[in-house]
């Protein structure tokens, strides 16, 4: 079983910028991405491509170049996938590898990891070239409709890490909390750490 | 086994005040409250009770009053309880019957689905007289000390339905995309829908 992971470092996390400036984000999301990687190679997963728009500086990964946007890369590998496919996002911080495990477990022809605000966080297809993304938008909504389209049997993998995309300086609280990798130790090696407010928890960076 | 629901609903869900006037709120509140009572009871749950500040209108729910603040008031049930407890928050609107019978069928003394932002969404205790709550601030994180403290073994439930405690405006989205109960249908009739804004995902009301 293959996984890609789709990714793309250019001014990467943009909605991070209040807390890091570019060149931090853009470490910070190959922080995610190495994350995310291990972890599948952790699971039950044989071979892990991340599906980058540029080369990375970084012999870790296998990259599958691909300079076009999400919804048509994603697309392309689908349409020529023989085998079941996994699609996780790089910056699910805090996936366990027993997430994978279970996610790819199931039986469903299509299961999504619903992300929050209606997104598609890891996305499971038995035969990917019966199923087309749509990763904008409400996705999951959207996934979900395409499934019935087609006559595919749709399952939703119920998981907070695997719900948890990292895009706002509020879930970088989640990423403190949360995980056991590089991606907290990298947040902390910048100075930014919990802060309590009318018991409210957020970030500050000192 | 028994199930507390702390609930007030004086001034509920106050920072949805954007999009709903006082009533509005306080029956939203009711609501979700309905939603998570009634999932509760098509659980393995024998027992629901719900823990509110004053009576309520409503001869569904089987009502312990206690005017005490949050802690205090599970924490006085916490030291009475002989037998295994679940604590499920009132604003659990996405819980599914099958979360919480996966969450009670855990063999840990001290059981925690997170919220986001280091929240508690529900709590099972084995035995709750040895346990003490404190649900403010990062509580996820002083439930695992306080657990830790008390030599009592800990797991952590992994559920994004569990995870979303609806608060804020952008949580409605969860509500109008997850929710099966009443509480989507509410916030329909009241005419706040989806609407998609440069990929986003947010709510608007008519």
């Amino acid at each position: 079983m293959t996984a890609i992971v789709p990714f793309k470092n250019n001014d990467a996390k943009s909605r991070l910028s209040g807390i890091m400036n570019r060149r931090e984000r853009e470490e910070f999301a190959l922080c995610m991405l190495r994350d995310v990687v291990n972890t599948l190679k952790e699971s039950k997963v044989d071979e892990v491509l991340v599906m980058s728009t540029s080369l990375l500086d970084d012999d870790d990964f296998d990259i599958l170049l691909n300079p076009e946007p999400l919804n048509e890369a994603v697309n392309e590998v689908l349409r020529k996938s023989e085998r079941p496919l996994l699609i996780a996002m790089s910056d699910l911080a805090l996936i366990r590898s027993w997430n994978v495990d279970e996610m790819i477990s199931r039986k469903e022809d299509v299961v999504i990891a619903p992300g929050r605000r209606g997104g598609t966080n890891m996305l499971f297809l038995h035969e990917p070239s019966r199923f087309r993304s749509d990763y904008y938008g409400a996705s999951f909504l959207d996934h979900i409709r395409i499934a019935e389209d087609r006559g595919l049997t749709l399952g939703v993998y119920d998981s907070f890490f695997a719900s948890s995309d990292i895009d706002q300086e509020e879930d970088l609280v989640e990423v403190l909390i949360h995980n056991e990798r590089e991606s907290a130790s990298f947040l902390r090696s910048m100075g930014v750490s919990l802060c309590f407010e009318n018991g409210d928890v957020g970030v500050i960076r000192r």
